[in-house]
């Protein structure tokens, strides 16, 4: 069977699936849950020894230990994985929730419910805990998934789909609410985002790079996750007490993160004030500063900032500077080079923080706070698939609402339209 | 200047000009809506002057009659179009709503309030009306709009839109609100849908091949809008009073519609009721009947039916019709073939009405009702922009609402994350 036919037999038994799923009752789907969670901790041997296959790999390819780091799992990630399942359960279930009742004047009595959005592919790098989080969000929400993660996790990810499936069995529920494409030719990848008549969704979780090649080659919807190149404005009102932990903060508490900041932007008035004490607290950091003229003169260590500095996602210890005028041009320059993540303005004045609020067309726009907020957990959502940087569907941290979609169920006693 | 530096340079307008739009309030942009709905009033001479060379164009070119009369505007349809602006100036402004807020242990203070998508783009086949009609909704909910029209209508096209600049300047309101791409050239299209750096959202409003084109070329995300390939399933405990006129007012009260039913779905117990009055109404009403061997036995004028009938959105006189032997295979056959538009069942079994409005995958589910009602305004939303059928973002009709997104305003007094 070649790659076509086999991702066509995949997406057929993922669309049977979809509408099992859609009517599994929140207690089977909670059961199954928790019942995957127990699995994952007696079973755990089975996905230690399949991910030292994986880490032995990555090591004789001479993979970034970093990389290395984020691939490996322990019995300690296997319970937080665990766990994880565990929490999901206990959140409440979105799917059947009446959004909206109305009667028209016909008599039509039409409401709006949630349900699943159906079918789910989700497409990322080699982080094997991905499998396990990205199904217990999907599962819970009714939803049937297709998964796709790094060819380098293979041989966890295979172990950890065992383990879901095998359980799902003894709970009686489909197998199919989960189907991992072991395959790991780029090409059957490609077709993957073709199949937009069994696939409702398509969600690519990791960089850039992956993300641009799922928008550019998608038919399937697609809900853009990821990239955050944010900003804090200092206003010449900020509280520079408050403004230099909030920025430290935001640039190295987790540098590798989208919702870290990469880039100031200080007003001229308040530049003298700030940049002193803060270089001295970005340099404790190691943070390496690229700043325009008028930061540079004030910092000695600042270098060059080039024209791409300020549309860079360093993920590392770098910041770019810039000052500007007016907060006007600090607006400006941050809808210009933001990627619509978070931004954040520290002021004292409300009518700027007002407006730096209305006018910045972010997902979350800060006042006085760190961008690392942005985040399913720190809002309360009790679980998060992502944060969406485009406007369509959902915007900013995604938990298990906003896996669903809706429909109208109209009832009716012989209308017909005049 | 080449098309890639025109549309450039139309991308960057439309950017300027969203984060005006953004911060409009309502009374300004219901305060244009009703001088440009008074200005297609006093300058329809210089709209119907364009028009007729659009039309004689078309007659030159062998156009279809029905696609004639869709492109021909009249006194009586620009008074219309005005009337559609001014209906729009009245509904109530979605931006700016509050959809939640709540507050974090930590003290930030969440609210989650609605904006609009920005830049919006439509492409459109040749109804000149669609130009005022999508610009006005767009208007309305703070976007601005891209448009690019079918070739056919141009001089319409631009006439309307130069009337709708025209009177935005009289209002102190960006022009660019509205830009029209009047270049025709087909890799023009093309090149438009992958200006994702500048526009939000790609709304398709047409046929078939249209939605189909801009899913595959698209790197925008796209509202997919629709293609209707709707089923009425009549129950073995249907009443056919109410039946039969749905029937007949689903299939021909207007053929060549999203909503209008193509596919008959009957259950074999209620066949030898059902199909001899059925028959004979359609009959009345010219429709060809495309029968399985069952529906075949019992009207003599049925044809076979093709396997590919039953996936044909006819828009014309014809009827597929199915025969089944219980509401699990009607179910079943629906979800195969339905686009997700709009189905029905005729029941008065309250348990086989749940469990099709609960089985059925579609935007709209009814019961007892003709299909002929997913509609914005039969819906009460007032205005509407197509019916979408995906799961992502809307489904089902699209009003006001539906043209927003929505963003998060995070206050702060300091808060870092731990």
């Amino acid at each position: 069977m070649d790659h076509t036919q086999q991702l066509e037999e995949m997406g057929q038994k993922a669309v049977r699936a979809k509408y099992i799923m859609q009517t599994l009752s929140t207690e089977k789907k909670d059961k199954a849950l928790t019942m995957i969670a127990d699995a994952f901790l007696t079973r755990a041997d089975e996905i230690l020894t399949a991910n030292e296959k994986d880490i032995r790999a990555g090591e004789a390819n001479g993979m970034h230990p970093g990389l290395l780091d984020r691939l490996r799992l322990s019995k300690d990630r296997i319970t937080a994985i665990s766990e994880g399942l565990i929490q999901i359960s206990r959140l409440s279930d979105p799917v059947g929730e009446e959004l909206e009742r109305f009667e028209r004047p016909n008599g039509l009595r039409i409401n709006k419910v949630r349900v699943p959005l159906g079918v789910i592919g989700i497409i990322y790098e080699s982080r094997p805990n991905v499998t396990a989080d990205a199904f217990g969000l999907c599962f819970k929400t009714g939803n049937a998934v297709i998964l796709k993660g790094g060819s380098d996790a293979l041989h966890s990810n295979i172990a950890v789909s065992k383990i879901i499936r095998d359980t799902l069995s003894e709970a009686g529920i489909t197998q199919d609410a989960i189907q991992l494409i072991a395959d790991t030719d780029r090409q059957v990848t490609k077709e993957f985002m073709k199949m937009s008549g069994y696939v409702d969704v398509l969600i690519p979780r990791g960089g850039a790079g992956l993300i641009r090649t799922v928008v550019e080659n998608s038919t399937i919807p697609v809900i853009e996750t990821g990239t955050g190149n944010c900003h804090i404005y200092i206003d010449e009102d900020a509280d520079i007490n408050k403004a230099i932990p909030i920025i430290i903060n935001a640039k190295t508490q987790r540098i590798g993160v989208c919702n870290a900041c990469e880039s100031l932007v200080v007003h001229e008035k308040i530049a003298d004030r700030l940049l002193s004490p803060l270089a001295d607290a970005l340099r404790e950091k190691n943070v390496e500063m690229r700043g325009d003229a008028r930061i540079k003169e004030r910092i000695s260590d600042c270098i060059d900032a080039a024209e791409q500095d300020y549309g860079t996602e360093y993920l590392d210890y770098i910041l770019s500077m810039k000052t500007v005028d007016s907060i006007e041009e600090a607006i400006g320059h941050i809808n210009r080079y933001s990627t619509g993540h978070s931004d954040a303005i520290m002021t004292e004045n409300k009518e700027h923080a007002a407006l730096f609020l209305a006018q910045i067309d972010s997902a979350c726009v800060y006042v006085n706070a760190s961008t690392r907020f942005t985040d399913g957990f720190e809002f309360g959502f009790g679980a998060e698939i992502g944060i969406s940087t485009q406007k369509l569907h959902a915007r900013g941290p995604m938990g298990l609402k906003e896996l669903t979609s809706y429909k109208y169920t109209i009832i009716g006693n012989g209308q017909i339209r005049p």
